[in-house]
């Protein structure tokens, strides 16, 4: 067997998240499917995290041991071929060495969420944006996002059934981008803590919308508390776009 | 009745185009349906010009005459809700002048096309690109767009059952751009002939995988023919990105 690492896009759309779970189609799921089916056997696929329920990726990373006559640039290929008709394909996939591990290897998570703000609903991007309707000021969510840089304990915006030791992360960068209606977060870390993302989102939302002032965001993250935290964003907005090693 | 001009948004997917047409849905029908709703009599929606079927907008731009007891600022929301579920969306409505025409006062047009130029098929954006599987070299394709700009005949890059009385178009931009795995191509004209921008990206794309040398695009626009035009490109890649007055 030879071990690959692959760079996955899907859909989260029709997902249970990226989790293998009992009765219900997850990503992982699907890709164990084809990979078994390559193989010739039961084959287990890692990923580098977990997304959830409709949560999409451009650029997942996940391990995955291969037999060795399948030839090297005909294994992403292969995989598609088997992944169909799921809305989850592998872009590459790259030999690397046994004790690769696509989860604890991790060197750095790169998120990015994609509002788009406006009255209307949404018509191609149903599922792969958060529309929301009341202006926001973007600028405002920028100047509250400094207060989240760097290390910080972010027990605040974990999810109560987030299984981490510590809530203890180091946010590398956390920047907001605005072009028209559409407004990008995109944020990167060694690793996040459960719905990590999406309460942040839906935090600096509320600064936005001006129903918070700017240093409200750093009031919650030093209370340590998921009381205080916003209303959580929803996952139609989130993709993980990049996973670095 | 007052006149408005609207602009509207809508994923061309599950239309059969632009235009009414029996016993079918099409994007001019359910915007007829709402403003009839509206008006409680019925009501004629006119666009800028029909779009396929499978071909989206961001900014098609259309009129339509609505009751006097509506609110200006209250148009928008109001089709929007006789819009469900379908995926369109009136984005602005602005009272305009009694002989404000969508089709004939239109200055400027513009489209995009999106090419993802992947082997790997498409997972969020089915229906909504072109996935183009072997490498195009779109530096190749920038060049061969420069033959088009300006006036010509463009006999060669018209459907077979255009309507249009001439053939005779002024192209005023052509641009090509690349990031990534992702090609756009955005082109504006006072108008078009019926699918020309789709016959004209399908020619490019002959020259960006190399079938064609950059010439060629010379040779065939020259030769006023339409079978001598590359494969028309898929809908699924078309945007109506706005219309300027």
């Amino acid at each position: 067997m030879i071990r690959y690492k692959i760079t996955v896009e899907y859909d989260g759309r029709t997902f249970c998240g990226w989790q293998v779970q009992k009765n219900t189609t997850s990503v992982q799921g699907v890709l164990e499917q084809a990979a078994s089916t390559l193989n010739g056997r039961d084959t287990r696929v890692f990923g580098s995290g977990r997304t959830d329920a409709g949560v999409h990726a451009d650029g997942q990373v996940a391990h995955v041991d291969i037999r060795d006559e399948i030839k090297k640039h005909q294994i992403a290929d292969a995989l598609n071929h088997h992944l169909r008709p799921h809305p989850v394909v592998v872009l590459a996939a790259e030999p690397v060495k046994d004790n690769f591990e696509a989860r604890f290897h991790a060197r750095k998570r790169l998120y990015r969420y994609v509002i788009i703000n406006r009255r209307a609903r949404l018509t191609t991007k149903v599922g792969l944006a958060w529309q929301f309707p009341e202006l926001l000021n973007s600028g405002l969510m920028e100047q509250a996002s400094k207060y989240l840089l760097g290390n910080h304990d972010f027990t605040t915006f974990r999810d109560t059934e987030c299984q981490a030791k510590s809530p203890i992360r180091t946010l590398d960068t956390l920047k907001i981008n605005q072009n028209d209606d559409q407004i990008i977060i995109r944020c990167s870390a060694q690793s996040f803590l459960h719905k990590q993302v999406r309460s942040i989102v839906g935090s600096l939302v509320e600064i936005g919308r001006k129903h918070r002032p700017v240093e409200w965001l750093k009031e919650i993250l030093d209370a340590r508390d998921r009381k205080r935290c916003g209303p959580v964003a929803p996952p139609d907005g989130l993709y993980l776009e990049r996973v670095d090693y």
